[in-house]
């Protein structure tokens, strides 16, 4: 049966999908909303009207509350919104708290506690590998061993459409370093999975664990600056070349929406350690595009991924290390094996030598608007949306210090 | 005139320190409170009898709100504590808010936002890459240019006191990787810098602006399971070698208790970009002991260290980061230029080759308890504690998975 909601049925945000959102009318507060089609239901409100149980939960500015929630209570919620959406008889009573998109603001969904980025593409570590090591092979000996990744910073994160300040920093010089606007500006197209239930500190999550904390996906775009990256990441890794700003998406795709959307990994050789249960461990095949100022320059398969969300997890926690509610961890870029699958400018240029796009571009340049674009296989056969992250690069300060 | 807190005048608690914590009696909710001698003064208890501005932000469970108040707003509070506990006008009302440290719990201080770990001590660096780049200048050519940095784990920082579970992890094998609990468990004796008030996403703090945002001082033990991290580290830096487990003070030295302890730093050459400005940068004189089952095993001196606080600080935004109220930012370890001045066991025992103190200890064992005792120059005269950093390694959970 079709939901009753003008443009849902068949969409790319019909009631298969239903992801939990912050929104804001114009000079009112934050609250708790599920899109579908082109509207956003209030469900801060309607769950008041209702007595709902979760009403204490839905009613906050982020999502926290919500996600930290039981998954009978999530997929309680979920039942019932399918219900009010596509029962006829709950019409009169919903559609009031539907509201057009067009006419919000829309908002970071949820307070990130830590954020960790992984680096789970054998294909772009590959490429990244011969670029800045081509004399030696390109994965370094722990790369199959272990998903390899570090914390980013957490403050930085902002909602897609947020204009992304080009940073200035440190670069390699001749002989000094010298100082200014990075000229190596770059995206990372990258999924990311965000945390409900918490764990216990001192216990690992092992990877059958996986869907009592998970709570859902949001996509992500990880701006980097390739020179002041290249120059102050030894020995100790990536940061003020990431730290300048992180997007996602506004919206937060519970895994219930993905049900369809896993398939069998790689084969990953050699076989992986016994916490990292190589044999249950599942892919997500999710198409990404990368559109810059209006072209698609790159189709990422997410599904060409070395290591699992789960195997991600596992490892995160395997030293005792606990997870809270609102934790992001993100998969690294997203690159396939084949040319146009790549998740960087810096892959997609060939280590900047390459000019690609209809705008022969190397680098973000100024002005230039990066849209990362997800879809799924939906639970009923047709694709569901991810929500988009969007960006623009906006000059660098005249005067940064 | 001296305090009429019994103990307090010229020990290391007196009125010239008073800094800020979180407690509870027993069963009690989580109250601010101020440690003078052997007693905590429960501010929020007593702000709300007195009728102080701050009284909101001192009913709280951690320190967060009274931390994002105005620099005037902390003064003001000082000067009234100050008052308050000098004057014997204010015994017979303040008195009863006096409460015996021993018969409360302590608490971590403050939710931490960003986690950010430098690595700043030149001396620890310098020995660090001796050991593990014998064949190579110890120092890697961005060291002396930028203070290294970077992320870790907010959600895993505890309070003195809490048990350090041995971590279990991968570890470079004969061929393939083994698993298993840690067998070179170090701990890194470090300073903590906390933030008060925010900054704006985009705009640096200059150097100058470094006492507008930092609001005080945590002793830190940044434990470190070395042949974890010594596995997994390439290329993206430390990760879960760290992220199981940092102990910070259950107090914070407020910085206008430091007034006394800045002095001249170690030149630094070659000279560092203009944004570092070297000119004005100042070290802080704080002397730090490690203390291992009850014998001081190392003095690391906090004057030694290469880059300044404010440096890490105009450092850690010149991307255009911003900061925000609670974000730790730690030296890394230090160590000083003499031996017994080292501020790791790997550095102590030379690479795991030279067993140290009375117990001819290598890496830390099960049952193992590390004090990090902190005192520094008071604003009149004779010297204040820190809060100290305790710790007891747990075994390894039998079956981490």
């Amino acid at each position: 049966m079709d939901s009753w909601v003008p443009g849902a049925a068949g969409s790319l945000w019909d009631v298969d999908n239903l992801p939990y959102g912050i929104f804001s009318r114009p000079g009112g507060r934050r609250q708790v909303g599920v899109r579908v089609s082109d509207h956003v239901l209030d469900l801060t409100g309607l769950a008041s009207r209702q007595h709902l149980d979760l009403a204490d939960a839905l009613d906050a500015p982020v999502l926290n509350p919500l996600m930290a929630c039981s998954r009978d209570q999530h997929s309680g919620l979920r039942s019932w919104l399918r219900r009010a959406l596509v029962d006829p008889a709950w019409q009169t009573e919903v559609a009031p708290y539907l509201l057009p998109l067009e006419e919000l603001e829309l908002h970071l969904p949820f307070d990130v506690a830590d954020y960790v980025d992984f680096y789970a593409s054998e294909h772009h570590a590959t490429n990244v590998g011969r670029l800045f090591r081509p004399d030696q092979p390109p994965l370094l000996p722990n790369w199959k061993h272990l998903p390899v990744a570090y914390h980013g910073r957490a403050g930085t994160i902002v909602p897609s459409g947020t204009g992304i300040r080009r940073p200035s920093g440190q670069r390699r010089g001749e002989g000094a370093p010298d100082f200014g606007p990075s000229t190596r500006l770059d995206i990372e197209a990258e999924l990311g999975f965000v945390v409900g239930a918490p764990s216990r500190a001192g216990a690992p999550v092992p990877m059958r664990d996986f869907h009592a904390h998970a709570f859902g996906v949001v996509g992500v775009n990880d701006w980097s600056a390739r020179d002041i990256q290249a120059w102050e990441y030894v020995p100790l890794g990536p940061f003020l070349g990431k730290s300048f700003a992180t997007s996602i998406s506004h919206w937060v795709t519970p895994l219930a929406a993905l049900e369809a959307a896993w398939v069998p990994m790689p084969r990953q050789d050699p076989r992986p350690l016994p916490y990292l249960e190589p044999d249950s461990a599942l892919a997500l095949d999710i198409a990404i595009e990368v559109e810059l100022n209006g072209h698609v320059v790159s189709r990422p398969p997410y599904r060409s991924m070395y290591w699992s969300p789960a195997q991600m997890l596992a490892h995160l926690t395997v030293n005792g290390a606990s997870v809270r509610t609102g934790d992001l961890f993100a998969s690294g870029t997203v690159s396939g094996a084949a040319p146009g699958e790549e998740g960087s400018f810096l892959e997609l240029s060939r280590g900047w030598t390459e000019p690609f796009g209809p705008e022969s571009r190397l680098s973000l340049e100024d002005g230039d608007t990066v849209v990362l674009r997800y879809t799924a296989p939906g639970v009923e056969g047709g694709r569901i949306a991810l929500g988009e992250v969007a960006g623009t690069v906006l000059p660098a300060l005249e005067r940064p210090v």
